[in-house]
C-alpha cells in the first residue's frame, strides 16, 4: 500500500481578502490540474488567516494521510521558515504521536528560491523594464 | 531627450539576512542582464530592512531620475501595495515637489501575479506534488 500523502500550501497570510484571493485561486488550478485521484492538495495559512498549518495538518491526519509535504508559497527563507514553522510542526507531531497517530511532515524549499520560479521572476522584472 | 528612468524592485523586507539575500541575488542577476547601459535597477524594502523605498526614491531624484518604476516583489497585493506604499509615494513626491523636483512614480502589479510567474509556482508545485 502506498502512503497517504498530501500536500499543504503554505502562505504567510494577511488579514486582508484580497491579498488571499490569488491563493486559492492557485489552490483551484493545482487541484484542477491534478491526474492522480489521490492526490490532495490544501491550503494554509501561516499567521493571521484561515485555516491555519495546525488546523490543515490535524484535518489530514484524522482523514488518515500518513505523510505531509509542506510548500511554502514565500519567496524565501526568513525566520518563519527557519524557526516558527518548523517548531510549529515539530509540537504537532508531538502532539499527534500523544494521540498515537503517526506521520510524517516535510518543510520544502520556498518556492521564489526554486530556479523555474526565480527565473520566471527575472524575466518578467527585464521585460518590465523595457 | 529620453526621460531619464530607473526601476525599484520592492520586497516586503525582514530582520533576518537570510530572507533578503535572494533578492540581492536577483538584483544582480538583473543588472548583469540589463542590455541599455542607460537602466538602472534599484531595490528597496518596506520595511524591517535598508534601504527603504523612501531612501531609494529620494536618492534616485537627486541623481535627475525623472521616472521612477516601482515593481513589487509580492505574491499579492495587499493592505501595503494597496494602501500603504501609494499613501508613501504620494507623500514623497509631494516632499520632492515642494522642492521644485518633478517625478513621476509608477507602482505596477505585483510579480507574483504576472501569468508567467503564476505559471511557474503552479509548475514547479505540481512536479513536487509528483
Amino acid at each position: 500500500m502506498t502512503l497517504k500523502t498530501a500536500s499543504i500550501l503554505l502562505a504567510h497570510g494577511s488579514s486582508d481578502p484580497h491579498w488571499l484571493a490569488p491563493f486559492d485561486q492557485l489552490l483551484q488550478r493545482i487541484r484542477s490540474s491534478l491526474t492522480d485521484p489521490q492526490a490532495r492538495a490544501e491550503l494554509a495559512y501561516m499567521e493571521l488567516a484561515e485555516p491555519s498549518l495546525q488546523t490543515q495538518v490535524k484535518r489530514l491526519a484524522s482523514e488518515g494521510y500518513k505523510r505531509i509535504d509542506v510548500l511554502p508559497l514565500f519567496f524565501a527563507a526568513g525566520r518563519h521558515l527557519r524557526k516558527d514553522v518548523p517548531a510549529m510542526l515539530d509540537e504537532l507531531q508531538q502532539q499527534l504521536q500523544q494521540q498515537d497517530i503517526e506521520i510524517s511532515i516535510h518543510l520544502h524549499t520556498p518556492i521564489g528560491l526554486e530556479p523555474e520560479v526565480a527565473d520566471a521572476i527575472s524575466q518578467v522584472v527585464l521585460r518590465q523594464m523595457q
